[in-house]
């Protein structure tokens, strides 16, 4: 494995499962702090915004800056400010606070489409999908199939972006991960290089082989999603690792000082 | 043009539109009784129960028996009869009465899915998903895009098929028009060969082209959905007629008597 000088660390799965930090997780962030490695937090979640990520993490004892939580909806409100669209958005309620300064005022908008859940109604899709047809671009925080729930699995968002895809003849702009432009914002936001920055997550395509296809270094650890017949998928280039704690190990073995 | 020994005439768009009979369209249906060639109503539509078709034609004078309505719904119901499936019905409210016999009932079931308009919740969408997801099949009664409403476009089944379809990694089986199947019934049903059957409809795609494709003859007419820049689409071995009235004088030219 290459000399890492930044890391990204997915949230649900690798520090924390449900509001419960993993075994280590806290002290193997601590240690990477301590020896000044660049991090940002990288979560494709689109049900919760950003002000209520970070009250959860430091509820658990993490503290985590504003610049350091990298969330699709982040990158999709860059994505509108660089082509001065307004947004129209089909995502939960509770993330709409996220696009404060991007809501939908008579000027040209684009679609924006999360997980929203029980928002997902008729009259909701139909407004979205005639809206695509009068020429506003399809804007996806993320095209997930499906999420485990307690009681079975349950619709993600990109069932809903493949309908409007398929009303409107129409592809959609995908922003999260594995999204190589997802990545590269959040690299660029700790002033690396993709090839000097290292990829921690338990999701073996969304995280790890998504990071490796984007240039970076990826490491998959057995928390959270992980199960035993992802190995089979994971990318030559990737590295398996215990956890939180056994990635940080790996990942200040290679990491030159200053 | 081959000789004709049987027709079938789309509904919405060639003998009617709303609840207005098409200039010329009762004596048209009646010269084809009067000759005694058999005829086969088929439609796309999955928000009206047969009952309701059927009392609507009524009302505007035309007598249609049940054997000669040939609807996405009763070739449903033949496929889940010969699979010995009941159904888990993703469908406009109205069409349940059409799927009375093939109900729920704790043995193996089908997802139905057709235009269920604001029936397609979140949560009726995810129950469909996870019966899919535990090995359900899916059977979609068309996959119509979009259709147009007195305010704009609106979305048919074929976005919410997609979702399924992209959610569950598996395919649907597609019951109405253009599947070749749904004309093949219907022309069984007439006791012809395809070859000597004609297909009347005013969509150039999903009824004459086809039509064509599954190996009937097919007459486009210019009323209903029809729009100029449709003939440019026409199959070649298509032919373009104003209404039902010349469609009928051109097949009664055609029809060997006895």
């Amino acid at each position: 494995m290459a000399v890492a000088r930044g890391v990204l660390l997915d949230l649900d799965g690798v520090l924390y499962v449900g509001d419960a930090l993993l075994p280590g997780a806290g002290e193997a962030l601590a240690r990477l702090r301590g020896r000044g490695v660049p991090v940002r937090f990288v979560t494709n979640t689109t049900r919760r915004p950003r002000r209520a990520i970070r009250a959860g993490l430091s509820a658990m004892g993490l503290a985590v800056r504003e610049d350091e939580l990298v969330t699709p909806a982040r990158a999709a409100c860059a994505w509108l400010k660089e082509r001065a669209l307004s947004s129209h958005l089909l995502v939960h309620p509770d993330l709409e606070e996220d696009f404060a300064d991007f809501r939908a005022d008579g000027e040209a908008a684009a679609v924006v489409i999360g997980d929203a859940g029980d928002g997902f109604t008729y009259g909701a899709l139909n407004r979205a999908f005639r809206l695509l047809m009068s020429g506003a671009p399809l804007l996806a925080l993320a095209k997930n199939r499906y999420f485990r729930e307690a009681d079975g699995l349950s619709l993600d968002a990109g069932p809903f972006v493949a309908a409007l895809e398929f009303a409107s003849g129409r592809r959609a702009e995908v922003i999260g991960k594995p999204t190589p432009g997802f990545f590269h914002a959040a690299v660029a936001g700790l002033g690396c290089r993709p090839e000097d920055t290292i990829m921690v997550g338990d999701d073996v395509e969304s995280d790890v082989n998504g990071a490796i296809a984007a240039g970076l270094q990826g490491i998959l650890v057995r928390t959270g999603k992980f199960r035993e017949e992802d190995t089979g998928q994971l990318d030559p280039k990737g590295v398996l690792v215990s956890d939180i704690g056994a990635a940080v190990d790996r990942i200040l073995a290679t990491t030159t000082d200053g």
